[in-house]
């Protein structure tokens, strides 16, 4: 699976067609058509299909898709069958509703342990999971062979606790401070800012009618 | 400034831009160059120049761009000069966080009231913003005018909570569902779907090389 040449736009669509794809199998549907999917997941259907395109021939035409088979396949692609362990950096308030969030709900994606440098949390297990002090970070990733963490800490800490993060192994890091992290390479960062995402939001408010997108 | 044509992606950028250079300006900096803004900020040059060709005439080629006038133009296209308030519907676990985290500290925005259905919660002043019962949202937000609205609820109140916002007034909603919300036309919807985020991380380390992208 190495190496196959999905582009990026269509990799961030397919946890969504998978979540709906899972509602439907659940509601004992057997078939879907670009259109119906199209309505739900709020991507036009010939973006769809383009999508669908690169992953073979899925589904027959005039006939709708296979929901089961699509499943399938996502699960394959997502890795939704082998469990992911998640570190979590940072049990403020942000950290701990991501704790709570549930993640591995409907995914095989785990907050397997979290580190902070608060005395009264550290040794806690909070919602299951230990709470680590920093100073144990760099060994507790490798020991667990931990490969994703998650970023929930002041801003002034972020590049310092990334280039730990890296060098005890981190290949992917989901980022939640306002910083723009310098990772290697071979690091995949994903950022979530919030206050970025706000201001979008009001940007697009005052700037965009209706008329438009 | 109605209906002026600037792209979506050079949009979600401008945040970005406008946090850098405050940290310049506050930092005694008077002029920046695409190169130095494209190590901070983690965008290539070309696509910074492509950017500020939509905004006039903001720099001198071969002098860097004058931070002053940037941020005194990003800080008006941004509205940052005036204040926003926002509604938080839902103060749960990531609800909670949300009212802690702090839009407030380095921008105009505010979220000035919450909405939740629990008891102990309704009627109660947290981290300063009062909590209103559900029954009161509708009230609520056409008396204080707000257009912005966060939704941190449970999925399957979602789209009931987005339609009685929706007659309420509110013109964007910061969705943090993994529901896809259907809305008008008039109505901009931010998603911010963490799973989703951290499947699509997961999927990237899975099938991309440092070779690619």
């Amino acid at each position: 699976m190495k190496n196959q040449a999905i582009p990026k736009a269509t990799a961030k669509r397919l946890p969504l067609y998978y979540r709906y794809l899972k509602v439907l199998l659940d509601s004992g549907k057997t078939k879907v058509s670009s259109t119906e999917l199209s309505d739900a997941v709020k991507v036009d259907s010939a973006t769809i299909r383009r999508d669908f395109s690169y992953f073979g021939e899925l589904g027959k035409r005039g006939y709708g898709y296979d929901v089961e088979s699509l499943l399938e396949f996502f699960s394959k692609t997502l890795s939704e069958d082998r469990l992911t362990n998640v570190a979590l950096i940072g049990v403020g308030n942000l950290g701990n509703a991501l704790l709570k969030y549930g993640f591995h709900q409907n995914n095989n994606i785990r907050i397997s342990a979290a580190f902070d440098v608060r005395e009264d949390l550290v040794g806690r297990i909070v919602d299951g999971i230990p709470v680590y002090p920093m100073s144990d970070m760099e060994s507790q990733i490798k020991l667990q062979q931990i490969e994703i963490a998650i970023l929930a800490i002041p801003a002034s800490e972020a590049q310092d606790t990334a280039n730990l993060l890296i060098n005890a192994g981190i290949k992917g890091i989901m980022n939640f401070t306002p910083v723009r992290l310098t990772t290697p390479k071979h690091v995949q960062v994903q950022s979530v800012d919030l206050t970025n995402e706000l201001q979008t939001l009001i940007y697009f408010l005052n700037h965009y009618t209706e008329s438009e997108e």
